[in-house]
């Protein structure tokens, strides 16, 4: 199994993820502004749906990039986190076209846990075959912001149940945010030069 | 011929095939669980869709990984692969949208033969054009699954057709899940060092 | 300008257009052999384009492969190539849903053409930037095909204007057809060699 | 961080942003000259995306290919720039298919004002990462196009708005040609060995 070619698949799946999002912007037919304005949702599902792959492509990047080997297993977990990032497209459309009605929200959060529990497989994975001792290993055991996302994700599914859908996308920008900060000032274990380990 | 620009395409086109049967999900207009529950159909036919174009690469990849070379005879039984893989997007939404009516699973599984036998022929040449007693060949007499799958999605084709179509959906899967068996366990042929070719 | 991005840009545009083709075979509803039957300009129509398509990126392979160097000229005189063939998607599906009436298969055939005479250019600017006396140029003189190519599509289109479109797709399958049969049984020009370059 | 990858997924981006305008293109039913004449606006709407989106893919291989290294914060300008261009395929149908009213029009000319802004923001960080004193920085301060762009399609945005959506149109023409003149020609601090960097 060659890690090169792993890395090209992947990469060659998340770049149409990210960009085949756009066929599901319906074209409107003589619009006002007041149209375009009304059609926000869909707008600003499109604007985090490109940010989470964005962010799912560099944490990968990274992951690969340190590994020095992959195997059949990792390989199908790979594949299991790309299948829940392939539907995103369509949990972004049905949240935007609905106007972040309860369900498509939930439907939405749901999607991006099991993308980030995928995720989580995949570097537990990477762990067990470098070794736990091995220097992937230790770069590797800031898990922080995958459980907080989890986290965040899990009470934005429910609270979207409950009646407070938009509330739980925020809460899902949120998530989004905190991606954007460096390791070190979250994971109280940082030592210097891991920062550089999203 | 250059081995390395052939996988780079085929590599594209399948990563391309895999993720590009999401647009075929349609956005449901204010769902209720109800609503995705009757639509698991499509849901079930992505998700087999999608592991089997999987399996494809794989199989695909570590095919390539191990041939030397390649001319343009190879280079075309390829396309022919890749032309009934690229159908998978089509036979899969019709299977689903159409919540596995007999023809569309016989369609299905039709392309699936026709997939499987063009990979055959594809590992045929390669043989051929690396000599039958290279060590490439040696390494590829374990054509017992592929004959297998034949066999088993040819029943899932007839029995779909005379009124079973979810028990042939069933079959279909089962040629999944074998995918995953390590083929030392299947072949009689086994020789320690060949499992890692599936 | 670098001639391996340049390669992999036009390859990864080139499998995009062969594999996006299939977003334009509709999904039947509740399908029958009959409707299957009646719908095969659609499906033979896709058969050839993914031919068509296959073989453009097989000519382009050898083209970049022999070729040396490239430069700015080059680099938009294929995309112009690319834009032509970019259109294969629409003309095809065209075609395929109006059942082979005059105007498409005309469309279509005059695209065809479009696509082999940037072809023809791009090879012209790449031997003039090699010299006309380099290696490249030399092996580069069998423009038969392209020019019998030109020659048929140009009388399919006609053709077909005048009320045989069908006789026109039969055409248009021909020249298909005659880009297998091996240069050198083409070309009067043969020499040794050059049988490799498509 | 690694340049390669970057540049490689941009490639793929960029190369499916550019093909998969095509999906746009309605196909037409029993289509006369008189309907393919009729929608010449959606056709020259998809050649100058098809133009602007090669146009950007050459200056960002450019920018890269000449560039030593990349850190996180490039990253996500890179990812902006590739967001405001993934909504080409969308502004360009909005136009093609409302044959240019005026919003649409505006609503095209400011995504491009906001690919462009983002790509002078590349320029700016990729400046600074290397030093304002790299020969890097020395070799991109001709941004002389870009403003030019910016200023021609805000012109365009505002005409279109008071009514001339069609002269904003050219204006939008006429700045992609502009991207055709050598640079040498147009800025005033060039020196020998420059022009090969659009």
């Amino acid at each position: 199994m060659d890690k090169n070619r792993l890395e090209a698949f992947s990469d060659g799946i998340i770049a149409i993820i990210i960009t085949i999002m756009v066929i599901e912007l319906k074209v409107p037919h003589n619009p006002t502004w007041q149209s375009y304005l009304e059609a926000y949702p869909v707008f600003i599902s499109y604007a985090l749906s490109f940010v989470f792959v964005g962010l799912y492509w560099n944490s990968h990047h990274h992951l690969f990039h340190s590994s020095s080997k992959v195997n059949n297993k990792i390989l199908w977990i790979n594949m299991l986190g790309l299948f829940w990032l392939s539907l995103i497209p369509f949990t972004t459309a049905s949240m935007g076209e609905n106007s972040f009605t309860n369900i498509t929200v939930t439907v939405y959060a749901v999607d991006l846990i099991l993308v980030t529990l995928s995720y989580l497989l995949l570097v537990n994975q990477l762990c067990l075959l470098h070794g736990v001792n091995s220097d992937f290993s230790k770069s590797f055991k800031g898990y922080f912001k995958s459980y907080i996302t989890i986290a965040i994700n899990s009470t934005a599914a429910i609270i979207s149940l409950i009646g407070l859908p938009k509330i739980a996308f925020g809460l899902l920008v949120l998530t989004a945010l905190m991606w954007f900060i460096p390791n070190h000032r979250l994971d109280l274990n940082h030592k210097k030069g891991e920062e550089k380990l999203q």
